[in-house]
């Protein structure tokens, strides 16, 4: 029923934990699979990690949580967040009563990071006594779909570096990449990269999950967060803090393992893996350009080529009329749009206003995820829709 | 491989969850499931549940956090905590910033509640400016193995109705029950019992976990929480708290419904399902019992009967020498005792301070899980332990 490799690896996850699935693991995890993170994240990196400091979560937004729980002191503590931004960040700093200082993207670079900006933001948000104590990067970008360069996260570490901020790498897309250009690279990398004091000294958590990548397997909840140059004293805290609920869920720990330690070139199952794997990355890459394309295609309608992740999020030009219509139906226009491609055309997507945009500035977020058949019908239905509403508001419709 | 009974079954939870258990759920759960749920609680109590007032969780420990995490606002809220108690809320008190308000079970008294101690403790914690706004309940016990009276979950109903205190009854133990003379009732049974207003007014809610019971899936991490007279609002409020992470685990959901859905009569599995769970429930009765009588068969030790849980926490009646030589040591009197008793004997057991115990009373907590057939030789070595320590430190020995 199964191939022997894949036996063999069943075996060698219950090996490790004795008590079998059933059975609560250590509350960082088991530690044979935060050694395969390590191990993988060496690999990745070049750059040795160590398992004492990888925990694993239910998912990288439990861990998320944890780590903003053990920043936020009170509401004087700030965390740098980027707008748009998907919202488990605005949510859990307003669960945790902490401060979000929000700073943008630049939409008009590509979605990338403009450290003046972020410099004055950050001023002022100290001018008002917020104690901004760490900084949120999502690399690849959720919503925005955009892959960092290298010299740009270089400046986000100096940056981190001289404001003395934690780094919180959410790089739960790192798998996946659309284009050639920009290959993902981590923080850490980066950081190690351009050696000390950043490399001996900032404070950096990177997260990341069995959720995304090619395979998607968020049901199971398998997560992980490495800690690096955080004082000790601060890993035994949050070792507290992760014993307080026993331990994460084991299967979703082994499904971690699974992930970070794929089948090799020569196991039984490498080849179907290798063209399963790569036969659904090339799918996502040909789909994020159809979907971003569309867009691009259709009147008053911008779309930056969505790099990474699963995500377009194109801007939507509202002209006035359509604005004011919004405004007497008593919805923002981005929903007021959103609502009627819905019921025009049952694409469902998510309103701009969902994750932040500038005053005035509309968007829409859309998956990739459809399947590849669909798109054309997608896209068309979308461009219908979208080219007879911008008729109908700029006023050259009869209606 | 599998009986037909247990094919269908899957079958039927596949159908629920139709992206399979690699998909997100609703993030109170799958639907199907929280009915399955209520449909317990109802047969249970004989009262209704509504599935909607159900949340699937994590495992009871993450369902708790995010209750207390609801309840406390700062410092000044309070929560009534049983000591001694195992150490979830203290620690989740803790971590929130709220303040626990201690109230002390009756050892003497079968580790019941008294209410004329109660009540003198929320009123002092009141008059140093702490709103008192929840109280712990954990039946049957957590170190300490009793199971609560009708009569005493009755007071402890009016008194939380008359207090205006939210009621956690932490119920994860109730199929856990060793003795015939108080079966497990629920604080919500109860409750419906005795009728308006606190049927219909006291807030409650309760935890359940697939963690204990017979089968013990811990791993698994699966729970449920019952909200009961929650305020709408609340209940939204605590929706959109609980999908900040998404969603539980799905296969924990599952090991929930399978839980509380077992096999019935005339089902293939029944027969073998009726006869493990009852083998598993009679053992460990007979577990509860020879480790009970083997502690009380002990010089200086005292220990209620393991009434319910997987606990027994004697008390240990330490020489006034002990208690010396342990201040020599630099530990705590129960610790040094602990100590000793895992070198002499290699016998593993939690000192009582670790659950919190009255100034100058000395405790220990162990499971009563070993293997039955190792309970003879486990006590007579604790009995040959503790009644040489004894002689020790109360003089009589030459050494």
């Amino acid at each position: 029923m199964f191939p022997a490799d894949a036996i063999a690896r069943a075996k060698h996850y219950l090996a490790m934990a004795p008590g079998g699935l059933g059975a609560y693991s250590d509350s960082r995890g088991i530690p044979g699979i935060r050694k395969e993170v390590a191990d993988f994240i060496h690999k990745r990196d070049g750059y040795p990690s160590d398992p004492e400091l990888i925990y694993l979560t239910d998912g990288a937004s439990k861990g998320v949580m944890q780590i903003l729980n053990t920043i936020i002191r009170n509401e004087m503590d700030g965390i740098l967040v980027p707008v748009p931004q998907y919202p488990l960040y605005s949510a859990t700093i307003s669960l945790y009563g902490g401060s979000l200082v929000p700073y943008y993207l630049e939409e008009e670079a590509n979605w990338s990071l403009d450290f003046v900006n972020i410099r004055q933001t950050v001023a002022e948000a100290r001018s008002k006594g917020i104690s901004v104590r760490a900084m949120v990067m999502i690399n690849p970008g959720n919503p925005t779909g955009q892959c960092l360069s290298e010299a740009n996260i270089k400046e986000l570490l100096q940056f981190c570096y001289h404001e003395n901020l934690v780094l919180l790498a959410d790089e739960v897309y790192q798998q996946n990449i659309y284009q050639d250009e920009r290959p993902f690279i981590s923080a850490r990398k980066v950081m190690f990269d351009m050696g000390p004091p950043i490399s001996s000294e900032l404070q950096v958590v990177s997260f990341h999950t069995v959720s995304k990548g090619y395979w998607g397997e968020c049901g199971q909840r398998g997560g992980y967060f490495e800690m690096t140059n955080l004082p000790p004293k601060t890993v035994d805290e949050i070792y507290k803090v992760a014993s307080i609920a026993l331990s994460p869920n084991v299967p979703g720990q082994i499904f971690m393992g699974v992930m970070v330690n794929p089948p090799k070139p020569g196991d039984i199952s490498y080849l179907k893996f290798a063209a399963e794997s790569k036969s659904i990355h090339e799918s996502l890459r040909r789909r994020a350009r159809m979907m971003t394309d569309g867009f691009n295609s259709c009147r008053n309608v911008v779309c930056n080529f969505t790099e990474g992740a699963m995500y377009s999020f194109p801007q939507i030009r509202l002209p006035p009329r359509a604005i004011e219509a919004a405004r007497r139906a008593g919805k923002s226009a981005d929903v007021f749009y959103c609502l009627k491609l819905l019921e025009a055309t049952g694409i469902s997507t998510v309103p701009g206003s969902g994750f932040g945009q500038k005053e005035g500035v509309f968007h829409l977020r859309t998956t990739i995820l459809p399947a590849e058949e669909d798109f054309p019908a997608i896209m068309s239905s979308f461009k219908k829709f979208n080219d007879s509403f911008m008729e109908q508001y700029e006023g050259y419709s009869r209606l």
